[in-house]
C-alpha cells in the first residue's frame, strides 16, 4: 500500500486576525456563512491576507484540489492500493475515502471543504472525508509504515528499485510530499523519514510529485497485471 | 519529442443559440462581454446548455486547465521534449508554448481562454498560447510524427518497450489523449493512429492519461540523465 500525505498544505479558514475584513464579510454574507467559517483563498482575498505571517504562502486550496482530483483517479486507487490523506499548516488531517468522488469545479470543491471544516465530515449521510486533530509525526505513527520518503527538490537522487528495495505489495510505504506553493516544510521530516528523495533537480509543483510517485508505485506493483499485455 | 494533443476538447466560446439567455447575459454584461464571447462553463451554464446538441458532454474548460497545469510542469517539459497542444469540438487548435505559465486560479484561466478566443493569442505583449482553425488530421499532418498513438479505454494494452520500439529520443511521437469526459471521440482517431492503446481497462479522466504518457516517456528516454544517481 501507497500512503500519500500532502503534508503542511495551505488549506485552512479565514483566521480571526483578518476576518473583519469588508470584502471577506462581503463573500461571507454571499455564502451564508461567517467570516471565519470560509476557506482561505489567495485568489480572493490577497489584500486582506498581507497581514498575516507567510503571508504569500497561504490560502492555496488549488493544490489540495489538484492533487486530490489526480490522485483518487490513478490506476493506483481504482485498485485500492493508495489511501491519500491531506496534512494542514494548523494540523489538520483530513483522511479521503478511496471511493470519494471529488467535485470538478473548484467553488464547488471549496465549497465542500467548508463544510468539512465545519462539521468535520462530508458528505453528510454518508463521510469519505474526515478531519481531525493531529500532527504529522501522530499520523505517520499511526499508519506504522515500513518505510517513509519524504520529496524534496534537493533530496537524494535515486533509482526506482531503490527506493522499493525490500518492500513487497503488501507492505506500506509512506511517502510526504508538500501541499504548499514554495518555502520550506514546516513539520520536521527529517525526523519522521527513512529517506529524503527527489524527482528531479528542479522545484515542482506538488502534483508533479504526486502524480510521479503513484506512478513510480504502479510501475513497480502493478504493471505486470495491468499495464502489460 | 513527445507531441501532445488533447483531441476533441469541449472549450468553446457561448454557441449563439444560447446567447440570447438571460443568466448568460447577466454573466456577460458583469465580465463586460458580450454574451458569445464568454467561455462555455457546463458548471455554470447547465441550464441553458440543455438546448444544445451533445450538452452533457460540452463545457468542460476545467479539463483542459488541470491538463495543462500538469502537462507544462512535468520533467519532460522543462527538459523541452514535449509539446502540448489543445484541438477542440469546433476544430480550433491552441498551440501551447512550453514556457507558458498557466493560471492556478480556475476563474483566472477561464479569463485567459475568453482573451484567446477573442484576439487569437495571449498574453498580448510576449505570445505564448495561440488559436487557429485546423482539424486533428491537419494538426497530425503538420507535425509529420514517425509514430501516432491514440489513447482509450478499450485500446491494446501494450508494453511500455513496444509503445517505444524503434523510436529514438529524436523522433517524434504524437499522442492523442481525448479532452472530454465521457463518450467517443468526434474526430476520426483510427484512421490517424499506427496504435490504439490503452494504460488501464477502466475508464481514465483525461489528467491521468496525460501525466501517464508523459511519465512512460520520461522513463523511457530521460530516466537515465534524470531520474537515477
Amino acid at each position: 500500500m501507497l500512503h500519500l500525505i500532502l503534508a503542511d498544505s495551505e488549506l485552512e479558514t479565514v483566521p480571526l486576525e483578518i476576518s473583519s475584513d469588508k470584502s471577506i464579510g462581503r463573500k461571507a454574507r454571499k455564502r451564508g456563512r461567517r467570516p471565519t467559517e470560509l476557506i482561505l483563498d489567495s485568489n480572493y482575498f490577497h489584500r486582506p491576507m498581507k497581514k498575516l505571517d507567510d503571508s504569500e504562502r497561504r490560502g492555496r486550496p488549488d493544490i489540495v484540489h489538484v492533487c486530490m482530483l489526480t490522485a483518487l483517479d490513478s490506476p493506483l486507487n481504482h485498485e485500492d492500493f493508495l489511501r491519500f490523506s491531506v496534512h494542514t499548516r494548523q494540523d489538520k488531517i483530513i483522511e479521503v475515502d478511496p471511493e470519494t468522488r471529488i467535485p470538478r469545479s473548484y467553488n464547488r470543491f471549496v465549497g465542500l471543504m467548508e463544510q468539512l471544516f465545519l462539521t468535520g465530515e462530508v458528505p453528510p449521510e454518508n463521510p469519505l472525508m474526515k478531519i481531525e486533530d493531529a500532527t504529522l509525526p501522530e499520523k505517520v505513527k499511526e499508519v506504522k509504515p515500513e518505510k517513509v520518503v519524504t520529496l524534496r527538490e534537493d533530496g537524494e537522487r535515486i533509482r526506482r528499485e531503490n527506493l522499493f528495495r525490500e518492500l513487497s505489495r503488501k507492505d506500506d510505504l509512506l511517502a510526504i510530499v508538500g501541499g504548499f506553493p514554495h518555502g520550506e516544510f514546516l513539520s520536521d521530516v527529517h525526523s519522521l523519514s527513512d529517506q529524503i528523495i527527489r524527482i528531479y533537480p528542479k522545484t515542482l509543483e506538488a502534483v508533479t510529485a504526486v502524480t510521479h510517485i503513484i506512478q513510480f508505485y504502479e510501475e513497480e506493483h502493478l504493471e505486470n497485471s495491468l499495464f502489460d499485455g
